[in-house]
């Protein structure tokens, strides 16, 4: 057997005539992401300056994609600002919501950059918009020319926590939640929660979802800011009308950004699919499929978040004060606990079966450990989800107080008074 | 300013209130090309043991996607091998060619594998076929669940040595010659010259031109092996009629596929766009739409290689006997050096320019120098392009012996007589 190596490359032949070679190599992704105030202020440099990459000049040409709903909300301003910064730009203004979170939607946006012939490294295209928006457009600079750089602003607050700071892209296919898609990190994302402004309450709760579960299953801290302060920063749409709830706000969104990538971070690429902020995750794609368009993303995730809860506690993982906490705090958000989707029989099989086609073979179901902490379970039996499925249905029709108040049963009889 | 270090993830603040984080992560990705004599024989177990992923078992589902010619010509054996071998396979049979590289065949391709309800990482699929059908399966896998592995099993000269031995996948958007697509290690690829022989000399030639390709660039050693072997080895359609045909034919490939790797290797993701093996592929992804059904990818990049050899004659890197041995060896091996499509005035200007966005705003024209090295050209002007293509037109109407014994003239007059 004759041996050949390089770094990266080896050889092998054996005396059977089989020729092997071993290919090996690393791939290094950075990317920034940077929380600043007022970007489209046109005193403020950073979008004009920075250009996010090397090549990048600072009169240079641009293809902007941008959500129809902030096109009409705020695009005067951003127009404003490139103008100003004498960037040639063009406007691909997406409808964007999770009815058409599809492949039409990526054609549509590579035909915009096929037309505008930008360059394959110099020139990023500009996503502004929710996660649906930035999940697209990421798609499809991900695939254009096997990958062309993106920068992504971010407008909702599942955009400014989640959806922005990662490295996942992709859309739906089918009824399959987000089936198609990619790695591909950004180039840079800005986050700037001056958008929330006009965001309605509803879209507000909804990425409250997603700050809440990763406090659920990491941080006291964030969750104790939750306690004091989500529901009056909420209420404040994140404007920050006092100093007070500025700081909240801008605390409820730098605590849950950096806690995310520190999960992201060591496993950018899902080689362990163990993963928590997969918590609420489970259940959910199915679900929010199954809704559509019912239920927003955020809200899925919180009823699937809410069950897992309830399985934690039959497990004796979470007392019942703190199952009490969490239902608590979802409703203090506006979340909803409950979808009559959930009824329909064999929905959470279907869906159980799906995920852990996704997660290789095995349950890999994150489940709080009390709040602030979790574990991964891989032994939850249809069984015990209807009986979970029926306490949370209980639990859903109890008003806060009722639920902690509830006289102290067995697990498996617990809040079914 | 405040700075808070982990491994990959660092987050400065600003006492403005930037907040910044940078994230770093590396992708290790390592990959086999094993070649083999008859896979799919009963007796072979290379591909029923290997499963090519940790977690396959030897009784596992396979979904295997297959090019229809392959199906009519091979359909019964690799249908027996898998059924003798256990392994519960679905087939999706696809029409495949350049034709119908497009977004509809990768569509086709996800809905089959949602269909069958693959795992994420324990079911690869098996794509068996031409450089159409790898790319288009690489592709759909790459984005189904953001990436699920596959397997290359290449059917025609071009899979073998080149389509089927790199990451990179992909189908036409419009009228873009692969321009979308991802970069996405295989599992493995197995490459088994015995497909070869129900291909047509057509298809072969085709072939020959990316063999012929990575001679020019890097091997005199391949380009030798050519010389003596690969005429004889084309008119027995690699089918190794004798030990001496036999040899050659497993050289020629084997050694086109080493040279080819050690290329792609240090550069996988292709963050350096200077690419030697981009030879050919300067003028010819636009020329090869333009001329659509009527030449084959090898074909046109003859033509851009025989445009590229004249443009390195003119410049006084390659010899007239260099130049005519180059021309000679493409009609050896009944591949074209012109079309009529590069008479239309304007092709070459559109196909360098989006070859130079393609190439992040500069040329990077591989040109030979000699027989079997490069440099690389940044300063090729459109009258230096008008005037080889005169040269290249005037020498496609000569025999080989006439252009090494046209009488010499100054560089530019060259091969005009
Ligand atoms: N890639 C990831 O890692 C990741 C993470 C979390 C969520 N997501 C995805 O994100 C999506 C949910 O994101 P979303 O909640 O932002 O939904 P969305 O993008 O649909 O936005 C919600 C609605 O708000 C509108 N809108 C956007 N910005 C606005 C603004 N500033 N003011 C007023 N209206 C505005 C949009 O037009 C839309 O109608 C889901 O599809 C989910 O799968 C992705
Ligand atoms: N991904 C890469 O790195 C890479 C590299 C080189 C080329 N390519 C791509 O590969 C494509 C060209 O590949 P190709 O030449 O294999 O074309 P192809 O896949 O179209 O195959 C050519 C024809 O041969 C048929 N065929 C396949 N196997 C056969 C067999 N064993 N016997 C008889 N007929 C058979 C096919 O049905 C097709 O009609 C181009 O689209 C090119 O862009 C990709
Ligand atoms: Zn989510
Ligand atoms: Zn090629």
């Amino acid at each position: 057997m004759a041996e050949h190596h390089s770094e990266g490359l080896s050889r092998s032949t054996t005396r059977d005539g089989v020729d092997r070679w071993t290919v090996r190599a690393v791939h290094e992704v950075t990317y920034d992401v940077v929380a600043t105030q007022a970007l489209f202020d046109v005193t403020n440099p950073t979008l004009a300056t920075a250009g996010a990459i090397p090549a990048a000049t600072e009169h240079s040409r641009r293809l902007i994609v941008i959500d129809e709903t902030v096109e009409q909300l705020h695009g005067n301003q951003i127009r404003g600002y490139f103008t100003h910064h004498g960037v040639q730009a063009t406007y691909h203004v997406l409808e964007a919501h999770e009815m058409v979170k599809n492949w039409d939607s990526v054609d549509s946006v590579i035909r915009t950059m096929a037309e505008a012939g930008i360059d394959r490294r110099s020139e990023p295209v500009i996503a502004i918009g929710g996660g649906v928006l930035l999940d697209i457009v990421g798609f499809a600079a991900s695939i254009y020319r096997r990958s062309t750089p993106y920068i992504r602003i971010p407008t909702t607050l599942i955009g400014l926590v989640d959806a922005g700071v990662g490295v996942k892209t992709g859309v739906n296919f089918g009824t399959g939640k987000n089936k198609i898609g990619s790695y591909a990190a950004p180039a840079v994302t800005y986050v700037d929660r001056s958008f929330l402004r006009s965001l309605n309450r509803r879209h507000l709760s909804n990425g409250m979802a997603e700050i809440l579960k990763i406090a659920l299953i990491k941080s006291r801290r964030l969750m104790s800011l939750l306690d004091m302060y989500g529901r009056a920063v909420l209420d404040d749409g994140f404007v920050g009308s006092t100093p007070a709830l500025a700081n909240a706000a801008d605390d409820i969104i730098g605590t849950s950004i950096h806690l995310m990538l520190e999960e992201l971070q060591p496993n950018l690429w899902e080689a362990n699919l163990e993963r928590c902020v997969d918590y609420g995750h489970t259940f959910s794609p199915t679900v929010e499929m199954k809704a559509l368009p019912e239920l927003l993303h955020g809200e899925a995730v919180c009823i699937d978040m809410a069950l897992s809860s309830v399985l934690s506690f039959r497990r004796g993982r979470m007392t019942r004060h703190e199952l009490a906490h969490v239902l608590a705090t979802m409703q203090a958000l506006d979340l909803p606990i409950w979808n009559s989707s959930l009824e329909e029989p064999g929905v959470l099989h279907v869906a159980l079966a799906d995920t852990v086609r996704h997660r290789g073979g095995q349950q890999r179901i994150p489940l709080p450990v009390g709040i602030g902490d979790h574990e991964f379970a891989n032994d939850v039996s249809a069984d015990e989800v209807a009986h979970a499925l029926h306490t949370l249905r209980t639990a859903a029709g109890m008003k806060a107080g009722e639920i902690a108040a509830a006289p102290e049963p067995e697990h498996d009889m617990v809040l079914k008074v």
